[in-house]
């Protein structure tokens, strides 16, 4: 499990980053873009480990991932301009977080010994909660209702990690890489050719 | 109490379909529906249990929660066109929901050996704070600042099952019946003749 | 420690005032009012526990602090008119809630021995938090978003706090009323003279 702690502070990074620079549309200040990467990094995971009763919350238990998130503000601060000139570095970063706190949060809950189908739930929701609320604090539709292959993604990857972690002999740490980049492929070819599931609404 | 298993799930079910059937006039897609029908069902029961420090979480001990859930957003999925035909079906559906889920809530409060005011708060909030979660997520304004009696009257049903079950010999399961249609009735009058309680605004 | 509990509850009363007069622009009812006047007061504080896994919660432990929610709702309503003619009420309530929140905040994260930094942190949650939820929940932009230092102020009261309690051998009680004081003038200053944090966003 050596493998999981980094990858778990540079999900935070990334997902800190992806948070303080989802105020570029709006008047905010720098708290403002401190305090949203903030809740988009440790929101998932927080609500995960409350929903599980797993106690201390992570980032409460170790200080590091405080500190994950601050490097994440600053950077998404000094590079501000860079990084909103590049498009699509938001969604990179926001990609790299789900597709590492999906599978993260997957393992996490299987160690708390739920069923896999809750740990499925519990791994998206790990990916997709710090966004939804960050999209509920600054009054956006959240991700997960708007257009492109989103949530879905991290269930799928959560579900592909569940089959060959149960049904497999395959080693954690090829699983870990092949669940994470099935993630981040299907999103990416989601966005890039705008793909969604079918529609459901009154005519 | 082997009533209240049953009922719980029967009650699960009704909100996933009230909660599925709230995407009708958004553009959202299948896993949309799912996730509000998913948060309608188990929300108010997961801050119930949360606030209480009551765990598992009923959904997470009990897989059953989670096909019930799945089995009423199929249900709206496929009779999707019935049920905004018939208009009232949302407003049964969600009313059968929010009186059940008040009155098991009232006993699980209780059984966790809080006082009967709190008891009443966590009533109200199993039923109505899953219409919160889903209302706040799509951006509504939420159900329980609305027009009619809403969260009103699942807080005097509450109430009416622990004068009942405080200050009376009566039998449990006649009690539960009683307050069950109590909060079923003023409900659906209210929405009949647009009672509302006192405003209170600026002038 | 006398001292904290009845600050406790006159800052719930205070808050409990501050939610329900959140409700004057809108079209609500006193449930409404009362609603709002609830999770305003109790909001953060429940957050704060929960996140750190302290129960049961201040408010279901202790009925003292419903009673002190009726109290705040009451006089919100029946001095409505009074309150919101003289303007600056709901500023000054909100201002004494925030103050006290956040110094008790702080201190009952340190008794649960957290780190100095997550302390602050929960301080500042418990003050803004319930603000946050009114907000969200009424569809209005959460304050702490909002042009003039606000959350900012607790952060900062709560770091003073901090410093002087690790690094000085000043006593609690008057750390705590310079605290206190400390972000009640801040805020204040930063009404009166519109001050903010630095701008961050796309030009």
């Amino acid at each position: 499990m050596y493998f999981q702690y980094p990858l778990e502070l540079i999900g935070t990074f990334f997902f800190a980053i992806s948070g303080a620079l989802a105020m570029q549309d709006k008047e905010h200040d720098w708290f403002g873009a401190a305090f949203t990467g903030f809740v988009t990094a440790i929101g998932g995971g927080t609500i995960r480990d409350i929903m599980l009763g797993s106690y201390p919350l992570v980032w409460i238990g170790d200080i590091h991932f405080l500190y994950a998130v601050l490097a994440g503000v600053v950077m998404a601060i000094v590079f501000f301009r860079l990084f909103i000139k590049l498009r699509r570095t938001f969604l990179l970063f926001d990609t790299l977080g789900i597709a590492f706190f999906t599978i993260l949060g997957v393992e996490k809950a299987i160690a708390l010994e739920v069923k896999p189908e809750i740990a499925a739930i519990m791994g998206m929701f790990t990916a997709v909660m710090g966004g939804v609320i960050r999209d509920t604090l600054t009054n956006e539709l959240p991700v997960i209702f708007r257009k492109e292959i989103y949530a879905t993604a991290c269930l799928a990857g959560a579900i592909l990690y569940l089959l060959l972690d149960l049904h497999t002999p395959m080693e954690r740490n090829l699983n870990l890489i092949i669940s994470i980049s099935f993630i981040i492929i299907i999103r990416l070819l989601a966005v890039k050719f705008k793909l969604a599931l079918p529609g459901f609404r009154k005519r």
